[in-house]
């Protein structure tokens, strides 16, 4: 075997062998276990996608009405674990709550827990860590989740108090589904670098709430609304992204490193969106954003550059009410079936992660004692 | 370029340039920016080569002196800071309270913090959040740094209340320099990989006290007395190895990827340790391990399978009252120099971690919707 040669990044690296996800960024598909994710996004739910990328198949009606079961009776947090949430500053980020109590979480459980029961834990209660964090951050108590609600609308439900309507539902179950698994990225690398240790899948899961709550990885959704805001009404997109173009800004929620077509995350997330907006009329940044992409479309368009997922998903949620600092928590809530789909992968044929540095650095150096330096 | 081979644990694949370790197996010889790892263990303080590491050079003399001024004013923790470690179960594991309450502890902090305050947060602080949730589980107070103490001394003093002997505070300053770094390792990839995304610091070295608290990484040396425990006295150390040879059972605290030879770090350690041993008395496991390790140069010695520093370490800890469990605790303490050490240089020159899957899955499968499913 040659030698191999330095990568910053490991860009182009393989690091794993994976059947979880295949992107085709010039089909612009996303297959999560071959099923086109579209497909998934309009006709499936969150706790049957969750089950075929952590399965590897579709479930039967039999298992998905047990998983389900099981994800609802694990939804709850003790009183102990919700007392850990009220501890942490209220000031604090609700990625860095999710990560120190998603830590702790694992503290409750006996170390040799049975895989498949932790998956349960950390699917159920991901969710409510993030609902739990954002009410006693507010002086609110936390609300016990209702087993009459699926997930996606529980979690709706725990956060405002309020039972969502159905397109309102529909549409926050899809980003759940759309969210859930992106192949490899830095999150789901060091879930399994952490889990190579044969780490718990909390500390596994932790670390990678950690890499997610990078302003290079999660986030991106934050910034496009924060663009949106600053350029401050749909008539002024064009011009906004002439100027952004000629001074080489950042354009948020645009341009992908795999698709060079519209991100088809974006195209269904769209199209949910707009039945939720008809009920609650077209906000504001939505106009916008549909006068940015249509700007777009002529001047960034034949450079292959298109709106990615992250350009609509903040808009649906500012919409609904839900505060920016939670949109990567919501991420996560999501993605955390796709890291612990990587963790169970990895475990199966599972080898340490030990590799090599390229040493630039001085050799043989004398120690020199205090007294004589300077 | 040619396309890059899939090597599992990424054996041999260099992931960043770095000029903080080296290691030379076939010399016993582990530098830090050159120097060799003995004369620190011998001459130098936690403090000193925490600088030295972090900083690629040793300290003047005002450096080293404001240095020391700065940790120790940075190691007492908030009231509500050790609110949360009450918080924790005290059945659970302190690696796992460990990753909780630093990635909580970085809540405390403006999001834009230095990052230098935070590495003196990180190295003063890791050391108080052991001792205190040890105190605290145990339903102790906990115990308020003392400034007149050294980081090693003042360390044992926060866990037991009492002050060290110059020799104990010796010895505990040697194995926190001898566990500070050792090159590209899972913890230390963990945290670059976790610091690419630009997560805040706090973040990164949770997760990367995640990959240590997996038994593949971090732990030997909880295994290492184990054993001794199991071989149970010293004139039955050579039967034991003999049959574990014969029937290849793991022998812990042996071998090592990279040293062919006694571990440099054993072999420091070994002396220090002497020097404790001549006042408490040499412990029964030690005598064992002594006994083990003659049998082992005969037996193992020829394969170039000699003592590591996990074979000491254990045996030391033990004898001085600290618990088992907070071994690995303590090699986190010291590493967190090491993990900030590669964290600083990863941001020097980042590039987001984004590597590439072998994909081994299928393809273009049809949603077959619940109701057509058994």
């Amino acid at each position: 075997m040659s030698e191999p040669e330095f990568r910053p990044g490991l860009a182009d690296v393989p690091v794993a062998e994976s059947a979880i996800s295949f992107i085709d960024g010039k089909r612009a598909r996303l297959e999560y276990r071959g099923i086109a994710v579209e497909a998934l996004a309009r006709e499936s739910t969150f706790e049957e996608t969750s089950w075929l990328l952590l399965k590897g198949a579709l479930p039967t009606q039999r298992e998905l009405a047990l998983f389900d079961r099981d994800l609802k009776q694990n939804r709850s947090l003790k009183y102990r674990q919700i007392d850990i949430l009220k501890c942490l500053p209220p000031s604090g980020h609700p990625m860095e709550a999710l990560q120190a109590s998603l830590a702790a979480l694992g503290m409750f459980f006996p170390a040799k827990e049975d895989a498949w029961e932790s998956i349960l834990h950390l699917v159920a209660k991901t969710t409510t860590l993030v609902a739990a964090f954002h009410r006693v951050r507010h002086g609110e108590e936390a609300l016990a989740p209702r087993e009459d609600l699926g997930h996606a609308a529980n979690f709706f439900y725990m956060l405002t108090g309020k039972e969502p309507s159905a397109p309102v539902a529909r549409v926050l179950d899809a980003c759940l589904i759309l969210h859930a698994e992106h192949t490899m990225n830095a999150s789901t690398f060091a879930a399994r670098v952490v889990g190579s240790t044969q780490a718990n899948p909390y500390s596994v899961i932790s670390a990678a709430v950690g890499a997610l709550s990078g302003p290079l990885h999660g986030g991106a959704n934050e910034e496009v609304l924060e663009m949106l805001d600053e350029i401050g009404d749909h008539s002024k997109a064009k011009a906004w992204l002439e100027d952004a173009i000629a001074t080489k800004k950042k354009i948020m929620g645009f341009g992908h490193r795999v698709y060079k077509v519209k991100d088809p995350r974006a195209t269904v997330l769209q199209e949910l969106a707009e039945h939720v907006f008809t009920e609650t009329g077209r906000p504001a940044a939505y106009e916008t954003a549909l006068s940015l992409e249509a700007a777009a479309n002529t001047l960034l368009g034949p450079k292959g550059i298109y709106p990615n997922v992250d350009f609509f998903s903040g808009i649906v949620y500012s919409s609904l009410g839900i505060p920016r600092d939670l949109f990567t928590p919501m991420f996560a809530m999501s993605r955390v079936v796709g890291w612990l789909s990587h963790w169970t992968e990895q475990m199966r044929h599972n080898r340490i992660f030990r590799p090599e540095q390229v040493f630039t650095g001085q050799r043989d150096q004398p120690f020199i004692p205090l007294e004589q330096r300077p």
